[in-house]
């Protein structure tokens, strides 16, 4: 599978809120970094996470605004929806992947600025 | 000119405090894109931008971790440093540049999180 399509893949199952099937497309020592918090390490840990973040959202749109692959890095910039409540949180992000030898997502870095995210989902969940 | 050179000269202007040599590699309405915040038009409005922002600094240092150029985009993730009094503000940033035909960035977009940036600062200044 191309670098692009396990990515797009991922965020496909993300967007159907299906954490389970998002986790097929990671290996077992996956490092999450969202780059304003520690890094979280390994699958399972992840999943919880994702669980987590999810949680609040009855529906996720992650809108790919470009997307540049380079051997097995892909780079995108993203618009990350999360419907909450009557209204929708937008997070632009810029997120960085490496897919290893086994077209699994190894790392999985997201660039965005947290005070957006909290005061949104503060705002939707008062 | 390299895509990747003319941002790398760009940056190296900068970490000379040198705003005026910066702005030989900007186009006349480059887009500087700081994504919590509003985008700046224009190179008058950046050279004006990037003087207040680099004031406080009396040493910069961006690290470029790692970049990539796929036709006439160029994207890195940097470590951006400021000597700010006794120490060094540190913020993760992914800058996405554009460079057009006249070898000029005409787009200039970074994600960070400004809460690292603003916690720092605030305490670097106290």
């Amino acid at each position: 599978m191309a670098p692009d399509e396990v990515v797009n893949r991922f965020i496909a199952a993300l967007e159907a809120l299906d954490v389970d099937a998002a986790m097929a497309f990671v290996s077992d020592d996956i490092s999450y970094e969202n780059v304003p918090i520690q890094p979280i390490a390994g699958r399972d840990a992840v999943a919880q996470t994702l669980h987590g973040f999810l949680a609040p959202a009855t529906a996720v749109e992650w809108r790919v605004l470009e997307q540049w692959t380079v051997v097995r890095t892909v780079i995108n910039e993203r618009i990350d929806r999360f419907q909450i409540g009557d209204g929708w949180l937008e997070l632009p992000v810029a997120g960085f992947f490496r897919v290893d030898d086994h077209d699994r997502i190894a790392l999985w870095r997201d660039y965005f600025d947290m005070g957006s995210y909290v005061q949104q989902l503060t705002a939707l969940t008062a």
